[in-house]
């Protein structure tokens, strides 16, 4: 095969047993875990009519859809065509929560209420590929659809974060705030309402710009000088010497406080399940960049790496921005490409659960039948058996073998071998 | 959301979480058989090149894509092009065998030889849809690549066997036979070679429409009379008075007899594996449609309904098609939506895991957070629990959670209740 045949397609790769096995293995905690919260798994299909894909919710994503061409065209359909709309009409989805709100409308008449669903699945995007991204990645999101109380956010944390320790992650923070909150800072600051999106974004930088680099971001894009102060003096409450311990303190006096109590009592219930084991901390200047957002928004921290690894929040008007009337919803979606690839840089293994053992046998002692059998009567004791005549070069037939995560092996050279499985030496 | 926005793109369906959790767990039980033979699961992108896709190795299926358009076309462009490879760059995957051959060809030099692959995943095909028949299917394969012994058809046919009867599938049987008989077969009845591929698919519906219907059948095609009595005869050994106990004594005298041999020896080892929950037998009028078969053939046949369970055969020279070399290859598919839709019309139960349990709470005798600490206790101790305000309408709330397969409930009145679980009578 040519080399271009035998690659993958632009942007797409191909995933090695190894990483098939890690990347199940996470989804089985994942999925286990979710399950044990009362989250059930459902699916949409990949393709999605091109109609439902841009009907202007998918922000960015929908310029970067992989778009299915109809049908039966002819090469003179296509040459008298006057829209695309006459050549396309599927798209393959470029996230789950569009494809979520379909489903939730089509199927809500069985579906209970709250509907707790947790989806995993592939989706596309036509980015510019680069190292480590790919146009085919998994989504990994749970979804809380008709709870309108902080019920859903207290069990949404809880849950992604029981997860994220049981994949071996800890000692990360989730940050919480809500969407109104950072509205009422800066309309509290005298900012103009048509640069609000542009501030969030970069009041959420503080971590990695500090206060100088906002005041110079905020002042080259033209915000005046006294809603500059006003941000800077704020931001001085939260980093730096004027550092206040208790963030609630520094709010603007005008919010509601049923919101600030939601939020401390979201805190409260789960610093109560941490076990010391990750904090949860109020940070008014996480952001969350889909402008959907209208509540309590959250986001899980890296202990080591300061990235973002799951991230959602409550979007009570997006439902019914489909289905015509409002109906509550709250989510969290782990990243689960980036844990993905923090696990491997960690040499994470997974716990094997069940013994895999390799079984060569030598032809010119056994029969192949033989060596069958007695694969056979191991194999239903429970264990995993990949049987191979033995090699010249044994060793790099272990080798291979150990990459794909056997862990002993045994050779039978004669009928009568009793079979002594040795551990490799990694 | 109007109708058409909320239905699922033409052909193609949502997964309800009751379909979701049955398809998942026959996939867990398929996958923990396999790996326990040695099998490693791979996953290729569901997007591959045009050009690999519509290499003529796919028959039939080449004129069910569903094509990929290019990114970043421009009207005037698409005005002016001259054939649809300017339009299109790549498709969704039809089967997953062309992806495995590649996948082989771009990842040899780091997987082992044999190659034992195991692929579960979606493929697509633009098919008339029709009831039951959906765009977008699941397709289960192993294959074994690099081994020219009857020990790969050995062990898929054991493993198949195998995760069939752990889905509870029993008293199945596997027929086999081999291309190189069935082509014997009709050359010795004196059949023209350009007829044998017609007359393969008439012998193979020996079982539906008899003696009669087959001469009938090759009449009518224009076969003469003398091949056609030669036929009949043939399948007279085979079915009806003159019905042979022995069907390998009735093959022409001039086939290789290490093929009968081989077949033989494939049947020896089944059967003592079978532990008279299923059985095999040698039946030399099996077809199996794909031209690319090349030595034995193979075919489960559900116990109840008269339909094809699983499929597969060897064949050596599809590999070397694309490589430039020949490489042995034989593989297994499992019919995974026939298999769900004969489990579900027979009201199949997956062993359930885990304890799922619905647990209501009063909010006028017991506040939200008690409740979820309640919850959370369970949780802790293993059991999967669905925390929900207990409504007006408790029976309703609680037939839809059966649905989901929780299999018992408890109401929480007052903070000093003691929980008591009590089974759904359903």
């Amino acid at each position: 095969m040519n080399k271009f045949l035998s690659n993958p397609m632009r942007g797409m790769r191909d995933l090695l047993p190894s990483e098939v096995e890690l990347r199940q293995g996470a989804i089985s905690i994942i999925e286990s875990v979710y399950r044990q919260y009362g989250f059930t798994q459902i699916e949409t299909p990949t393709v999605e009519n091109i109609n439902l894909l841009t009907s202007n919710q998918g922000g960015e994503n929908e310029k970067q859809i992989f778009q299915i061409m109809k049908r039966g065209l002819k090469i003179e359909d296509v040459k008298n065509i006057s829209s695309f709309s006459e050549l396309v009409d599927g798209g393959l989805r470029f996230d789950l929560t569009i494809p979520l709100v379909r489903y939730f409308s089509a199927n809500q008449a069985v579906l209970p209420m709250p509907f707790k669903a947790l989806q995993i699945g592939n989706v596309w995007r036509a980015e510019r590929p680069q190292k480590g991204r790919y146009r085919q990645f998994i989504q990994c999101d749970i979804d809380v659809i008709g709870d309108k109380s902080d019920f859903a956010e207290k069990e949404l944390i809880v849950a992604t974060s029981e997860a994220l320790l049981k994949l071996g992650f800890s000692g990360f923070k989730v940050r919480l705030n809500d969407r109104r909150i950072l509205r009422a800072i800066v309309e509290d600051c005298g900012c103009k309402e048509t640069d609000f999106d542009m501030i969030y974004i970069i009041m959420d930088k503080l971590d990695k710009i500090g206060l100088e680099g906002i005041q110079k971001e905020l002042t080259s894009k033209g915000v005046e000088a006294k809603p500059v102060k006003k941000i800077i003096d704020f931001l001085g409450n939260i980093t730096g010497d004027a550092k206040k311990d208790d963030l609630f303190t520094i709010l603007p006096k005008d919010i509601d406080p049923a919101i600030i109590q939601s939020l401390k009592d979201i805190m409260a219930f789960v610093q109560s399940q941490t076990e010391c084991a990750y904090e949860i901390v109020f940070d008014p200047t996480l952001v969350r960049g889909m402008g959907y957002y209208t509540g309590p928004i959250f986001e899980i921290e890296d202990k080591d790496y300061p990235v973002s690894i799951a991230g959602g929040g409550r979007y009570d008007k997006m439902v019914g921005r489909y289905l015509g009337t409002d109906i509550p919803a709250c989510g969290f979606s782990i990243g689960f490409e980036r844990i993905m690839s923090l696990l491997e840089k960690r040499g994470y293994k997974l716990p094997s659960q069940k013994e895999k053992k390799v079984l060569l046998f030598d032809p010119t002692g056994v029969d192949a039948n033989t060596a069958l059998d007695i694969a056979q009567k191991l194999r239903k004791d429970g264990a995993s058996i990949c049987l191979q005549e033995r090699r010249k070069n044994i060793k790099q037939q272990l080798t291979t073998l150990a990459g794909l995560g056997y862990n002993s092996f045994a050779i039978i050279q004669s009928e009568s071998d009793k079979i002594n499985f040795k551990s490799f030496t990694r």
